[in-house]
């Protein structure tokens, strides 16, 4: 079986007032879950280093069937539920497979 | 000394004629001569899964100065300059330093 891992890029603004230790608590919560779950490979959360309102995503999964099931997974919804009234666009999601 | 070490997500869309040989090529060869660069800690070309002609490199380096020197070097600036012409859009760059 060819190799399917898989690498998200995911975009997500948030509103200046909301950038707060809540929303911290609450990055840092998912990512504990994510990192627990077995088709994830990495999990990293970055900031823009020139806007601190914009947080970075770099992702990689083991498989496409992982990502599914990391987006219908408790911690994912529910943190995308707490997010979305912080939210300044959508979230900007990339989905990438390495080639070099 | 303070963690350096920043990530660069960096997106890149060609016109549909150009994704040829060629260009692979190119990417190939910038890839090759970044890998060799003290400062660089990993350079991976990705293509995107919905759209074979954007192509979205993530990298990681060991500080702004090795990320500067790179950006001066005839192999970036070289593939900079065959690019041009093969772009739909600017590249969108984005750095970005780990939190999580």
């Amino acid at each position: 079986m060819a190799d399917q891992k898989l690498r998200i890029v995911a975009t997500i603004k948030v509103k200046p007032e909301s950038r707060d230790q809540n929303l911290v608590n609450a990055f840092k919560a998912l990512v504990e879950e994510t990192k627990k779950e077995e088709g994830n490979i990495s999990y990293i959360l970055h900031n823009d280093v020139k806007d601190p309102n914009t947080f970075v995503f770099v992702e990689e999964w083991r498989s496409p069937a992982d990502i599914e099931k990391h987006m219908k997974s408790p911690h994912f919804t529910g943190f995308v539920g707490k997010l979305k009234a912080h939210l300044v666009a959508a979230p900007q999601i990339v989905t990438i497979r390495p080639l070099l």
